[in-house]
């Protein structure tokens, strides 16, 4: 199959574009660097040393698999390019994870809301109409969050539920109550692809991630070049990730709040093969489908409970630290979310376990000396200062 | 009370910025002219001439009336902008009409949708950012539409509704399956600011306003120079509004398809007294209230057969005219939603009758010459050509 990835130099973009090139598939990536240059800017960077840019990475994947993989240097808020690239490519699948992805870096200010929320619907519109006009048999597998749910009273499905309501019935889209301005963009995404697909026949499928673990795929692990990004800040790091770079540098696990507050996670490896799963499987013309993409759910205490017990067996010393919640969430509530369909497409989920994390913390010790301290703790609040 | 009003060039807006100033309301305006612009670059125009721009408006206001009405000629998507006017006039209610309003320029093309979503979008971020900042006690009464629900199979609920599922309950927001790039420009408007009242604690009230009707209110009727725009073409043109003008010129009444599409719908005196309602019984801190704007519902053909009978009392001869349908939408559908939120503080409606399409048409007839006969017909599809 012909499969354009957008995003493809990010922490999960570059690994799907091995993935799918190992697999003898055409593979075509566009980035613009956003995440790199806002880390650049932010005084960050990836534990992992990576390759400068994506034509170096090609090239190292080309060196060690015999492969090529098309790449693109570019910005799909610009209408041309999003044509360009999907005009010229004609991809069979579109894997879309060329988004602003940062919560914290969204509730900066006014500037950082409203550039997130404009570069990822203003993105996803540009592909939209892209594959309207050029490609409408395309299929689009477009990374959701399961964010944009929030976390409801009720058992939340996978993108639609059934409403009995006064005597009558209707399967209508899940509510949404998201907890930020990039969560919002997501929820404005979803919405303009379900009108895609019902106006013009369009095929997408939503993917509503939970937060993703890990640092190695079956082809990251072939070459050091090969490693994909890795964050661990306060703006683009995320809890499991980030617990696990505190638990090798002895600074305490950050635990917002009470640490109640409970998500939807899955490892790297199962999100390469829930993108394959959907890939292979597509919607049908017309069809908005809306898988929730994770195989566990947490609390962000049992997580750090998890990483303190890995730590400890692994010998390190392993404190952890509530801090007062930067973000407004609740921190007590009930969260059962449905996630059944990628399991009957196949998935076998990789589950965490304290080997794991073990596995984790032995890489992030290679690359200890990386680790910039001062960015670790949050700095954005979503309430302004009273 | 201190009323700043967003759009107050509009069709709705000028009416209700004389409206508050003559019941002695402190009232500024801000406005950047975008209407007008279409109309200019499209060739198209109101049926009434209004005056060139709002500090005529403003004058001839205080030359008929004696009072006085701030004006800011400016773009909301411009943060500054949005800034310097809250927090210079520091408003206690801010009524937001202040967006690309039209469903058929949003399909046109991508740069037409892009644009609304990002007009409407970010300008009603930047007014949500500077009442964090500057005015977080300050009301938002925001305009929104009816079209944001779709037309689903149960009863339609005013922005909220409790799901019951599986043995648990919850009150979320009503599911929303909007029809065009700018319904959807709204659903995502509705989202961020349901956000701002959850986190920052403001206080707002969504109004999902019908379909407006009517040419006059009691301060236009002062002096010819204080009429509102009426726009009867196929961009800025409203169902009722445009069946008038085409009654009046001999043109049939242009039903898209089966004329079976039910929506709600009101006359421009009941939306002024729904605002005025609504700003003087304000949302709670937190709060974000969501009132559905509307006074009866009609199906697209009732109201060409009483505009037709209307007509035909007037001496007209009134022709119907099915065309076929340039939008995507159920021609045969349920549509019951509940409209009581409004009548519970106190409105009382002006419900359509022939006897007020009469006086519609005599209206009109004053300014027939002005009719641009060519841009009645609708141009714009919603799905391209096959």
């Amino acid at each position: 199959m012909r499969i354009l990835i957008l995003g493809g130099d990010g922490y999960l973009g570059w690994p799907t574009a091995m993935r799918f090139s190992q697999r003898g598939h055409d593979v075509h990536v566009v980035d613009n660097y956003l995440r790199r240059r806002a880390h650049a800017e932010a005084g960050t960077d990836s534990l992992m040393p990576i390759l400068p840019d994506l034509p170096a990475r090609a090239a190292a994947w080309h060196e060690v698999s015999g492969r090529e993989v098309g790449v693109t240097e570019g910005d799909l808020t610009d209408p041309q390019l999003a044509q360009d690239v999907i005009g010229g490519f004609r991809p069979d699948a579109i894997v879309h994870y060329g988004e602003m992805p940062s919560a914290p870096y969204s509730m900066k200010d006014r500037d950082h809301a409203v550039f997130t929320q404009t570069n990822n619907v203003v993105g996803t519109l540009n592909v939209l109409w892209a594959m309207r006009d050029l490609t409408p048999d395309c299929h689009l597998v477009k990374l959701g969050t399961m964010g944009e749910y929030g976390t409801p009273d009720i058992d939340i499905e996978e993108g639609f539920l059934e409403i009995v309501h006064n005597g009558r019935s209707d399967y209508l889209p899940f509510p949404k109550v998201p907890g930020s301005m990039y969560h919002l963009s997501k929820v404005h995404d979803s919405h303009n692809i379900h009108f895609a697909c019902r106006v013009w026949g369009l095929r997408a499928t939503d993917l509503n991630q939970g937060v993703v673990y890990g640092i190695q795929t079956d082809e990251t692990r072939l070459d050091d070049r090969l490693a994909t990004r890795f964050d661990y800040d306060d703006v683009f790091g995320t809890a499991l990730n980030r617990f696990c770079v505190q638990a090798v540098i002895g600074h305490p696990l950050t635990v917002y709040g009470t640490g109640g507050q409970t998500r939807g996670y899955l490892n790297i490896v199962d999100t390469l093969r829930c993108i394959e799963l959907a890939v292979l499987h597509p919607a049908d013309p017309g069809e908005f489908r809306v898988f929730n993409q994770f195989t566990e759910s947490f609390s962000v205490m049992e997580l750090a409970e998890i990483v303190q017990k890995a730590g400890v067996q692994a010998g390190l010393d392993v404190g952890i630290q509530p801090l007062d919640n930067p973000r407004v969430e609740a921190e007590v509530h009930y969260y059962n979310p449905a996630h059944t369909k990628l399991l009957d497409l196949g998935l076998r989920p990789h589950l965490l376990s304290t080997e794991l994390v073990g596995s984790m913390l032995s890489v992030i010790e290679r690359f200890r000396d990386r680790v910039i301290t001062e960015h670790i703790d949050p700095r954005d609040r979503w309430r302004p200062a009273t």
